[in-house]
């Protein structure tokens, strides 16, 4: 439990000065000037007092119990502070100097040591090189930090690697006039983890959504597992810094170039059912949002407006991040049309019109919450000068207050109503500016719901032969298997593959051939060859034990001494090229990469991420997330595949990765998938083992 | 010349009354409190004073001049109304009122009628059912309008078809501390219509940038002209509204489907040089910067920063965008190093580290902007409590100002430090909230720069055989083009096709291949056939005169009594597949389509649009507008296509479909495209002939 960080006691500052720009002063006179609910103590050691706070020498001479210090002296003195801190029965020491990890090799050695002394007292150390945590609760009202964005209660709370993020997010919450419940931007994390803090916001009872920034993992199962246990319950919105950087993982197939820092956060998102974002604007106003409104049942939008450009706005916005627009019963229809003006449009977008008063607007919201077939309400509201305003707002309020789903408002307005906004914020209502914000949230919430309706299961049992798999990859260790090796792997683990004979020698071919059928297919089997197509190393349509042998003559000649082994294969008919991969992602296990092969993946990029072993419904969810779906189901009159048999690929495939972690990288390319019936084949592997 | 409505010397308002919620009382209103510099001249049967105005009983009456009159009476009493003030010889009316087109039948009528009168007095009319106009020129100072956003003096003028996206462009403006120039929210377009006002617009000296929605096209033809004659010197931004309501046109072929209003606005806004947004804020944020910096010279972006994740999230939406990281020179790193503190950083974002000062900043921003290949600097600034806050924002305008290269400042900080962004601002630099907004504003510069610094060449003279075409499709007319006709119109413009003969029976195939060669493709041609695979109506791979027999029986008794043909053609050896097609936009001309064919075009609708005839220049940037783009240029070793040659196909079928307006719709779908040295062929048309 983190109570004593997170709900202190009392509070000691540890280098607290009388110099203004001080961290130590400032943090004293954030923890006072927010109303800290406990004792203050500063520490100096010339003592004296800061901001009319008596300052103690040091943290020995207090005279109460201190459950947390903030320490930002230089980092040369820490370790015997810490001694100190611990002999006092301080429980967590927040570490805002700098001077550790991040300034190499001896900065690495002082943290370890500082860790190693904390320890030795039951301490738990926060940073260091970090800002520190706030509690917005009023009962505890602790601003341990010493930065500047005001605060105040509100239910969104943030966790931020970088500080300079952690702060932007509050801010413009700040901006728009709500608060914040936890915050934390824990820096080195030395001893206490990211996981640990998300955790405890998990737990928090006046946290109703998370947001996070996030610049690495240092434990990726850690983090993976507390957002799992948390997201069914509580909305994690999260942004992943660097999703463009490349990749760290440098290998050397199609899987390693696309596995990187930002496809594991995608990886981990999509299994743990985080939100994830780009645009950090666009986070914090779908946590606002998600702060005071029910998820939508789900994606049909009703829109209301008073004027008409905005609308058709918001229809562009919604349709195109996957909203559908909401048709009204016969009876919601009526109800509109008896209640709106003449000139008012009763379709989707309601459009009251700018002469619309209260009644307009309380009928428009209240009839399309009560429409079966809408599950989620934004109201456009452009204050025109010669109605009741205030009324409009009351009105949007009551019908918003009465239904489970969610309302977002728009208002276009100066500061002259500013406190119409006001009005409705406080009535729990997130209001925007721009109708595309409003859309954006909720599809977002729509996105959120999404991922919390997925089922739940544990990835099913499967009829493989593990033993035998444990004893190939265990001779092939330490480099790439030989093909014939690695598609017995497949095999193994109900992967189906081409008929398949190894040969030696020409000598090999008639008795190669009879074991695969015609026509077949003779390909390059050698460890430093990774695209066999592009060397030469695939002869296709070999429909003879005379082509077979002629097109082996002209490979031997190619690699000629490469360390060249060559296999047979029966040539598989032409379907639908997938590729299918894996790659060890230390601290996690394997990733586990789908998309359509070819161009696909070559030039769109067009993959999906996520971790190994998969259950059913993540499996079924991995395939159905590509962009080139479409192509999967069917398009035009032409077949689609057999998707059940890829999921069976995909659970045995991921299966596979998951139970030996030997396998540091691993690629089926393509896969080839048929009309339903027919199961994909595998019909190229690479697969490396450590 | 537009000065009598946006420069007038007097306004009359017709409809002033003493109800202040009346729309002539408000603008009585806002002509009086935003200054108006000439006299206004309140009209109201029952004489009085408005706003302690003298109020004349009709507009006969008023003792001056009047260039404008705002109208909001009754419809039914204009055209008396419109009469007088003919007489009276005022320029301009603006009528607010509605009543008009937009109720049927009746008000078109009331509409001419009006429009008559006005003409028949040399009068133009603005509007109907609009909101009006503003010139916030502090030499006119005129707010004909009756909403209620503040004007102040800008350079950015809006022109929107819809009054409440009108005003909420404006809105942003005024929220963040800016003003706007000319603003027109323009109604009905019953006579005075967008692009004359546009062409205004581009000629005021005072604006700088033009914003603009729109939601449907009167006169698409003028509108382009008139914005490619701006476009060169002024940037204009635009929102196409409903870009993903389903197309007007339905038409039967692939290219009618995906021709709608949406592709519309994006030829044109292509061909002249417009920048399109789907986004408000970010168009307005564009919109902000490029009203104060110059267009940068490229894509290459510097960043500066005091704190790391807004760094990353600048570089994360930097590169998403297309713009790249610019890297500095050695004696710019050994600058930025001398200047800087030890623990800053100097690659590419520049840390300055949040205890940087005044000193620090310049030096960063003045390196950055003297380094020769950088383009665009973006500078964030987290205002730390112990650093010279207001001696930062000095030096950064400062060096800024010394440059012509465009600055965008991002700001973070609280009310309290207000001022620091209302000093930047001043200066005119452009200041946002989050770091994707400048990256975001920059890069849509960098877009404006690119449409800009297009060669603009007339469509190349080329050799075609007119008269024929113009045979063949009066012969035509009323319906498609028999295959044998469409191919024979392709090649004689000069765009390749396989070697064709009709069969009319069996007796045909003999002299039929003979002519085209082997192997060779049996198509059914018939006008209700669209997807001839679809119904088996293409049989490929034909190596033989009896297997052409064969297949021609089969296809016989398949679309027997279906008023079918069957023609013959060398079956081509498979190439890229590439759609072009042509559709006829009323008022505008053809626009003419090109994607990658099949599931490009199918699941992915990686289409783009443009405006026939094309210049060479044209032609290559559609080809390179696409996303599949690296297909045709060649990926992983495989040889891209002949793109000059494909250039050469589009040139020619863009000037065939200019050349004759009477085709409706034209498809070659496919055509494959071959590597270097080898033309592109049409393996399939469909032309249809008014």
């Amino acid at each position: 439990m983190l109570d004593g960080l997170f709900r202190p006691r009392a509070v000691a500052v540890i280098g607290a000065s009388a110099n203004p720009y001080s961290i130590g002063h400032i943090v004293v006179r954030n923890l006072v000037d927010y109303g800290f609910k406990g004792p203050i103590f500063p520490i100096n050691p010339k003592g004296g007092h800061i901001r009319s706070i008596k300052a103690y020498r040091s943290i020995s001479e207090v005279p109460d119990e201190v459950d947390l210090v903030n320490i930002s002296i230089k980092a040369d003195y820490i370790p015997a502070v810490m001694e100190e801190c611990g002999k006092k029965g301080v429980k967590f020491a927040i570490v805002h100097s700098a001077g550790f990890k991040e300034v190499g090799e001896e900065g690495l050695a002082r943290e370890k040591k500082m860790v190693e002394i904390a320890h030795h007292y039951g301490m738990r150390v926060y940073g260091p090189n970090c800002q520190g945590i706030q509690n917005s609760d009023p009962e505890i009202s602790v601003y341990a930090n010493f930065t500047f964005v005001p605060m105040k209660p509100g239910s969104i709370s943030i966790i931020a690697q970088g500080g300079g993020m952690g702060e932007l997010l509050k801010l413009h919450l700040h901006k728009v006039g709500l608060g914040h419940r936890l915050y934390c931007s824990y820096g080195n994390e030395c001893d206490l983890t990211m996981p640990e803090i998300l955790e405890y916001y998990g737990q928090d009872e006046g946290t109703r959504v998370i947001m996070m920034q996030t610049e690495s993992f240092k434990d990726p199962r850690a983090f993976l597992e507390v957002a799992a246990g948390i997201t069914p319950h509580k909305p994690i919105l999260a942004i992943k810094a660097g999703r463009t950087r490349e990749g760290s993982i440098a290998v050397s197939s199609h899987t390693g170039s696309l596995v990187d820092q930002a496809a594991l956060a995608e990886a981990m998102y999509r299994k743990a059912g985080v939100v994830q974002f780009t645009d950090s604007d666009e986070m914090i106003k779908a946590a606002i949002a998600m702060s005071t409104q029910d998820l939508p049942a789900g994606r049909r939008i009703g829109l209301i407006t008073n004027t008409g450009g905005p609308g058709i706005q918001a229809v562009d916005e919604a349709v195109s991040r996957g909203l559908t627009l909401a048709t009204w019963s016969e009876a919601g229809r009526q109800r509109l049309e008896e209640s709106l003006y003449a000139e008012a449009s009763c379709g989707n977008p309601v459009d009251v019109v700018a002469t619309a008063g209260p009644d307009h607007y309380f009928a428009a919201v209240d009839t399309l919450l009560k429409e079966k077939d809408t599950d989620m309400v934004m109201v456009f509201f452009v204050t025109a000068p010669f109605v009741d305003l205030d009324g409009i707002a009351t009105r949007i309020r009551e019908a918003a207050g009465a239904s489970d789903k969610p309302v977002v408002v728009v208002v276009e307005t100066t500061d002259k109503w500013a406190g119409l906004i006001d009005k409705l914020r406080d009535s729990g209502l997130p209001v925007y500016e721009f109708p595309e914000d409003g859309v954006r949230a909720l599809a977002d919430m729509a996105r959120c719901r999404d991922l919390r309706q997925r089922p739940r299961e544990e990835p099913p049992a499967l009829e493989v032969r593990r033993e035998e798999v444990e004893k190939i990859l265990a001779a092939g260790a330490g480099g790439y298997l030989p093909q014939d090796k690695a598609y017995a792997v497949l095999e193994a683990y109900g992967i189906p593959t081409p008929p398949l004979a190894v040969l030696d020698s020409a000598d090999d071919v008639d008795a190669a051939v009879t074991k695969v059928g015609l026509p077949c297919v003779l390909k390059v089997d050698a460890a430093d060859v990774v695209h066999k197509s592009d060397e030469g190393g695939v002869a296709l349509g070999l429909d003879s034990a005379q082509a077979v042998r002629e097109a082996l003559a002209t490979m031997q000649d190619r690699f000629d001494g490469r360390d060249a082994r060559f296999i047979l294969q029966q040539q598989a008919p032409a379907g639908r090229e997938l590729i299918v991969g894996a790659v060890e992602a230390p601290g996690l296990g394997s990733l586990v990469m789908f998309g359509l092969g070819g161009i696909f993946v070559e030039v769109l990029r067009d993959v999906a991420f996520t971790v190994a072993p998969l259950s059913r419904p993540e499996a079924g969810e991995v395939l159905r997330s590509i962009r080139g779906l479409p192509l999967l189901e069917g398009v035009r009159g032409e077949a689609g595949v057999d998707l059940a048999a890829v999921e069976d690929l995909l659970l045995r495939f991921s299966r596979l990765v998951a139970d030996f972690p030997s396998i540091v990288e691993m690629d089926l390319n393509p896969v080839f998938a048929y009309p339903p019936g027919r199961p994909p084949l595998a019909v190229d592997v690479r697969l490396k083992v450590r």
